[in-house]
């Protein structure tokens, strides 16, 4: 059967094997769900096998562990990596948003309903179909490896050591990544840059236990108010990061880049319809799309001190603690913005307390070339597969790997997104478009196909 | 027998009464133990009958009961109403602090160890066996009554509405409240003065959910970020507070009574023994123990916004919330601090996000005439009682029914406690002094004594 047949006579089948890897809750952040995520691992290599690789394999880390496949029956055909991750975001429901359970996948209205649905089980699975789609058609037009990680949410610790360690077993054409969203609902997009990030806990200390702020109140430094007065010194009035030398290798948008990105602009609707705010914020001389895709951030990820629970208590707490991450933009270093922000933390904490800035995890930013003959083609299957020419655009999210992917296989990285904007990844009613589960399949042959002399 | 030899004479079994009372775990936050408050309620009005008392009374309230006791034998002399409460604090040892059960009391070197040793049944029990002394000599020189609460220790919710209900059953010329401690180990002092208290939080809200840190950081303002900003802006560089009119009713320490106030002052050695901080803070212009008694605070008592757990989440969070309360002081009005803060928190307030401020619970200061005859028995009777003339405090904490009493039953409020520094109240191994217990009761009756004619 040809591969595109084959999807549709088992479309059904498809469905029900990736509500099966979906009902697996594989948070990677709480260690509670180690069991799980090496349970998600079992579950797709033994799926790899199933579909014809010629050799899986799951490769321990000190961390959760890396699953390999591959098939290399192409002979001189160019050789492609794909990479996608099965572990997935907490899915914490303290307001009951969610309208199902996260970890029992539905479809309602057209949609895949779960964690990880689309970020990035979903995503990582329609690509693990367009290969077997591929593989049973007897028609595979390239080599094909796997290589699919379970800490992606969770800092991506051991993946840039396996790829250093392995240039011969993961060597390559080109890596596809199928990890991103769509710039509008009918709008493909081909994300050409990503931003790095670097995550960070700020936490500050005062007396050795909690007091009762009757009895010290007014001679103790709270460390709460010491740790929002820090906070609040890290912007200006207008969201301008203050840190001295935060902004001082940030690369300028040139004219035209600029002007090619002004064709996919984030519309204020778009962030009403998203986000529920008719007031935008942020750094002032940037449209939206610029402020997100090419210009760094600070941003208070979580903060916890004192009293937390229901009613009052009367308490001064004894510590408070932040966490903090910085979205980087070519060509910031993220070990040089962590050393410029602790210096300034340190250089602005009353010696009332004391305070410590702790790395958690560091990723590169990314910018891939547009003009390369598998950039051309993946546009041109994009084209195929949804009846649109995508646009090329600059993310404000994170995916570290594929800096490291660049500089360590030298090979060009195709973020080949099959997410739409209001999938609600890492929120609650997170969702995968059951049609872009279909046309991502397709897009993806059409792209192994066009490959397929380009060596 | 006179009361001082009956004191005398029955030492130890009086010892074993207030054992058997200290056995009941009458914690009144913890609804488990609800049965416990009941029983301790039951044992203290038995323990009322027995001691010759005319009256004694249980009332229900809709938390825990109030228990009421009267001996009105002695004519036109004052009378005095006695409070103190019978429910204690939790007594939590994960860390395995304390050294013998909170609820099986014992005594070692000279001190009865048990969770309300001194908070507040040794010093409640302290003043019964006082009036059972007198009773049993028959030459009892006031008119008593006692007024038990079981709420003290979980926001004193319904006696406030009691004293208001009941003027006549509570009428009295003086009020005696035996809760607090000695400014040092052998130094009486009777406080004038406490601070009162407004308890808010404050919430922050912007996008309708939880976003993802990369999709949208740069463009939303993050709540977090907007609360800690608001929180910052509270507070000058110098730790005053900035809210506008916060100081405006703050009534300034006159300079007799400042001079008063430095015999009694709080010493940075005490302040690094108690809580391990070699640098105090406050407002400046003012010693610690005024910063304590005489000024006003907002202090953060908690805060929470995000990822609050373990590792890293690279969330923009919907909401951030603080629990913020003021120390208040003469003449400030809890109602318009509220009013000034909410209109502040309004005012700052950027129209990227939204915040609310809400009152979670109010107290008013107290201040008593150091000069008043009954306040001049008091300092009398201490110098008998324990050898020392007392000083005259201000005090950091709150005990809103004392306000209360002052104003709904017009009479002075004398804060006679027997406290030690070092008990440990709300700690673990809470203690009372056995030596205070016996001079605390000779004291009580050398001032019901000294009072007799004043009416």
């Amino acid at each position: 059967m040809n591969p595109y047949e084959f999807i549709e006579a088992n479309h059904n089948q498809f469905l029900e094997d990736l509500k099966d890897w979906l009902r697996i809750p594989s948070i990677s952040t709480l260690s509670e769900h180690n069991a799980d995520v090496r349970k998600a691992a079992d579950w797709i290599k033994a799926h790899l096998d199933s579909i014809g690789l010629t050799r899986t394999e799951i490769f321990e880390t000190p961390g959760h562990p890396l699953v390999y496949g591959e098939w290399l029956g192409a002979g001189n055909a160019p050789t492609v990596l794909i990479y996608g991750h099965y572990d997935v975001q907490p899915a914490d429901d303290d307001e009951g948003l969610w309208q199902s359970d996260p970890f029992e996948p539905v479809v309602r209205d057209g949609n895949l309903y779960a964690r990880g649905a689309t970020d990035d089980k979903g995503q990582t699975f329609t690509q693990v179909k367009a290969i077997h789609s591929l593989l049973q058609s007897g028609q595979m037009p390239v080599n094909v490896k796997f290589i699919l990680e379970g800490e992606e949410e969770s800092g991506s610790n051991h993946i840039h050591t396996f790829v250093n360690e392995h240039p011969d077993l993961l060597a390559t054409d080109v890596v596809v990544v199928s990890d991103t969203s769509f710039h509008a609902p009918d709008q493909p997009s081909i994300v050409y840059g990503l931003r790095g990030i670097t995550y960070l806990e700020i936490e500050v200390r005062g007396p050795a236990q909690d007091l009762h702020s009757g009895m010290y109140g007014g001679i103790v430094h709270n460390p709460a108010q010491a740790l929002v007065e820090i906070l609040a010194a890290l912007h200006d009035a207008d969201g301008r990061v203050t840190v001295p030398g935060f902004y001082d290798k940030v690369r300028p948008l040139a004219t035209d880049e600029r002007a090619e990105l002004a064709k996919t602009p984030f519309p204020p609707e778009r962030l009403e319809r998203e986000t529920g705010l008719k007031t935008p914020w942020g750094e002032p001389g940037y449209e939206l799309h610029e402020r997100l895709g090419a210009r760094p951030t600070l941003e208070i990820n979580g903060i916890i001190g004192g009293r937390t629970g229901e009613g009052a208590k009367t308490v001064l707490p004894a510590r408070a603690l932040a966490k903090v991450s910085c979205r980087l933009v070519p060509d910031q270093d993220p070990k040089e913005i962590e050393a410029l922000i602790a210096q300034h933390v340190a250089s602005i904490t009353p010696e009332t307390v004391t305070s410590e800035v702790r790395v958690l995890h560091r990723g590169k930013w990314a910018i891939v070339e547009q003009d390369s003959p598998f950039m051309q083609a993946a546009a041109r299957a994009f084209e195929l597969g949804f009846g649109k020419r995508p646009v090329f655009t600059r993310e404000g999210g994170s995916i570290p790997i594929v800096g490291t992917f660049q500089d360590q296989l030298n090979a060009p990285v195709i973020l080949m997104g099959f997410g739409l904007p209001d999938d609600n990844l890492h929120g609650p009613n997170e969702k995968y478009a059951l049609e872009n589960f279909r046309k991502g399949m397709q897009t993806a042959i059409r792209f192994y196909e066009g490959i397929s002399t380009l060596k």
